[in-house]
């Protein structure tokens, strides 16, 4: 099985981008084994042993989609009429938006959660799985809870269950990490061959149990003072970011404090601390893949006519009656695309991703709540009767806001991780100077430079804004697919224009150029 | 980094079956080079180059949503009242469930498909992944111009749109097929060291181009009549099986006909044609991750109160309020908790599956579309009023066949996957004779066995079937748990009483007692 003979001659660089990936993975996982070892092994184990990989998957699948549920009650909202729609807007935008973000919010933190419990626990067994999805199913009744709680802000109950379950949630963890400290081959190979291992249980433990007392307070408050407790509900989930807030500015004012270098590892809350790549992975595309659907949900379900009201009132004419629909199909082909090429956008980005940091993963998060609107604003857009052009405006302007904040954080996840120069995050070929560097800046701001000319474009151009619109779905996947093509042509241009001036100051300061982007590429 | 440093004598065998496995397939894809070589060097390239490997994952979820949408009209259908329920029945049990598992069939055929032509494609670049999402696209619409056909199955449109959908997704194939050929480093290794790789593109487009070119003929034929484009379209699905047939019943009136071998492996339609494992495993966690969320998704929507409503009727008492939703939810915990168990059965399977062939895989899809109507069974099992014995009854039962089918299946493909003594497909651990064969068999073997035995009591005590359920919900997690305890017990006793006389018969005749199951364990 001569596997690559006689293909390298004829081979394109990004075709063998991941081979290289894997490549330089190994190198970079020699020169700084330090940080580096702990993901790797994990990775390597996971092929091995029972490996707890595809139970990561599925609960992963869970929590997407149950991250992305709540923007169903959002969805379903139906529209009254043209002059109720500001209204509408109004609670829309006001409560089940919130409640949908908010919602997102706290499952990502439990994923989040999830993520830093099994980087330290990489082998599973069966009471393991079985518990894991107790708490699976228990994390799948935070949504609803909440939604008690946010219709119901002055009834206890709401804050009861959601505080429950919370607690419920973090006393299945504490058990979990109770288990598999009671059987070491079951951790992560760094606290397996660490001698204290009871410091790290109890550092894991401390982190763990702080969420559920938290809301065990917030429990308790609320039978006294409801308001306070919401306060502590919001000190749950900002938590980590303020206790890093605290820990910078302790550093700031006092002086990096030497900490064990074994504990720095795992449950710190750095932007820089490693998170899995495959689990990012797996979590996004299930919220693209349940968004990109979610339309077809509610197609399949309402838009078949009963056989009846077609022989009375359309004489039989199926065709006739399924043209009113006609929105709703155009609505979803329209969503489906835009969805499937921001899923794009981020394959690309991420094949060229070797570590994930926290900070990535946060700024992952945020891109993928807007992709969870956008059904919606598509829906709008359809669905709008053409004569009131301003609402139709705002419902297209409300989609352009949502792919330019999905396309911008994808943008931004790349700028963290080319932070540094992207030394541990990123594969050399998308790093500054690197010849795959401008294709993927091109990639990854086609859809934000194209959501914020539409956006632009219906401000000065209200009376077209449908039509802008519907270019813009139209142009956008063609632009993709003639996007490589394009980028050569504008550097080429570029080449053309600017070269020989550049190559001859090169000569002189070759150091100043080297941070230039599309430098080799003008050369080359 | 010492990785198994001190662990090896406290682990017990199955934490470490994965490792096992790893070597196992190392060792017989040494060994049965010439049918494993294609498949195994998939993976390897999966983990290189640019992978197909999210893409696929990507794909799959899309699959098993789609697949799984259908069920959501069953499940809306309203009960009106108890005196109704027979008729509801009847329509659910005639009409919308055949659509169910028609849209269940289709999805999964297509997905086949895709399997297949990735298997032969197993590098990708960007232009492909745009191309594979196109395809994806149309293939989330199928659902919807079935259900159309199914609604109005005397209207030509429903058939037009439906063929017209598989032709495009066929042509988009036929691209991808042309695109990759175009570009042999993008294929399978075999393919690709192939000396006459026209032969092989050759048999792989008529393969593909089979179906459309079928659709087109029905397509055609519903101008004149209708009812042949049915039988036509019918002939597509079951095409894969009846070419089967006419090939298994020509070898053996004929006799085998010696084949090319490099074409063997693959679009062959035999049973034993390799089937990534991986791929069944994405699919199996997307449909199990959906249908475990599926109720949670109406109860999100529905089931929180206007706060006028509980103002006014409830006297401002939330929890009065809630207490008609108690049943959905109960219902959501109870299948949550089946579907997870059958998830849970699912992997502790296919960690000990090397290779999966298509019949497996076949298997495997039976048992999920009885997945797919669980939430359906539960929520009619828990809505239906107390007193009316008999329809409740009914729903109990409907649910322990809906289970049953769901296990019943997950054991045949083990089964399946036993054959041949497992050579190819199974870990040692698990064949006959292998040391966590008789778990396995436990494992596998509990919810049909508690299924059948609800069902069974429900008959004989029919006024106690709800009180049954509920027992066989609370008691099966339990079980699970306890079950590697239970087995052990039940081996002792075993031993106890058959052992010494066993002992005596195997040193006579060693040759007949090697394949019963769990003869190491009563010996060891």
């Amino acid at each position: 099985m001569s596997q690559h003979e006689g293909d390298d001659h004829a081979a394109e660089e990004e075709q063998h981008v991941g081979e290289d990936a894997e490549r330089e993975r190994h190198a970079s996982a020699m020169s700084t084994e330090s940080l580096l070892a702990a993901s790797d092994n994990v990775e390597e184990v996971h092929g091995g042993t029972q490996s707890s990989h595809r139970l990561l998957a599925y609960s992963d699948a869970l929590l997407s989609i149950i991250a992305t549920v709540m923007i169903l009650p959002v969805a379903h909202t139906k529209m009254q009429g043209d002059e109720e729609l500001d209204e509408n807007l109004q609670l829309l935008l006001g409560t089940k938006l919130a409640v949908y973000l908010m919602t997102f919010l706290i499952v990502t933190v439990a994923w989040a959660a999830h993520i830093r419990l099994f980087q330290v626990i990489v082998r599973i067994d069966d009471t393991l799985a079985l518990l894991n999805l107790a708490c699976m199913m228990l994390i799948t009744l935070l949504p609803y809870t909440f939604s008690l709680m946010a219709t119901f802000p002055s009834h206890i109950l709401g804050i009861l269950l959601f505080c429950g379950c919370v607690m419920v949630i973090g006393l299945i963890q504490s058990v979990i990490v109770l288990y598999a400290f009671g059987r070491p081959f079951l951790l992560q190979d760094q606290i397996q061959a660490c001698e204290d291992r009871t410091v790290c249980r109890h550092h894991i433990l401390k982190v763990l149990l702080r969420v559920p007392v938290m809301c065990l307070l917030a429990a308790v408050c609320s039978f006294f003072c409801y308001q306070l407790s919401y306060v502590l509900l919001a000190l749950v989930i900002f938590l980590p970011y303020i206790s890093q807030g605290v820990l910078w500015c302790r550093d700031k004012l006092l002086g990096p404090v030497e900490e064990d270098p074994e504990q720095v590892m795992f449950y710190t809350f750095m932007p820089s601390e490693p998170l899995s790549k495959e689990r990012v992975e797996a979590f996004s595309d299930g919220v693209y893949a349940i968004v990109a659907t979610l339309l077809i949900l509610d197609i399949c379900e309402d838009n078949v006519p009963e056989p009846a009201t077609v022989r009375q009132r359309f004489n039989g004419s199926l065709v006739a009656a399924l043209r009113p629909y006609g929105s709703d199909y155009l609505a979803y082909l329209g969503s489906f695309a835009t969805v499937g090429l921001l899923w794009f956008a981020h394959h690309s980005l991420f094949l060229h991703v070797v570590q994930a940091t926290r900070l990535m993963g946060l700024l992952n998060t945020m891109s993928l709540a807007f992709v969870g609107g956008l059904p919606l604003a598509f829906r709008l857009t359809h669905e709008l009767p053409h004569a009131a052009s301003r609402d139709e405006r705002r419902a297209v302007q409300a989609a352009c806001v949502l792919v330019f904040g999905a396309g911008a954080f994808q943008l931004a996840t790349w700028v963290a991780a080319l932070q540094g120069s992207g030394q541990r995050t990123l594969r050399p070929a998308v790093r500054y100077g690197g010849p795959e560097h401008v294709f993927m800046l091109a990639k990854l701001t086609l859809y934000p430079a194209v959501a914020l000319t539409a956006f632009l474009l219906t401000c000065a151009l209200s009376r077209f804004s449908a039509t802008i619109f519907h270019l813009m779905e139209i142009a956008t996947p063609l632009a993709f697919l003639l996007l490589r093509l394009t980028v050569r042509v504008v550097l080429a241009l570029l080449r053309r224009l600017f070269g020989p001036q550049r190559r001859q100051t090169l000569n002189g300061e070759e150091n100043i150029c080297s941070g230039v982007p599309f430098n080799p590429l003008l050369i080359g």
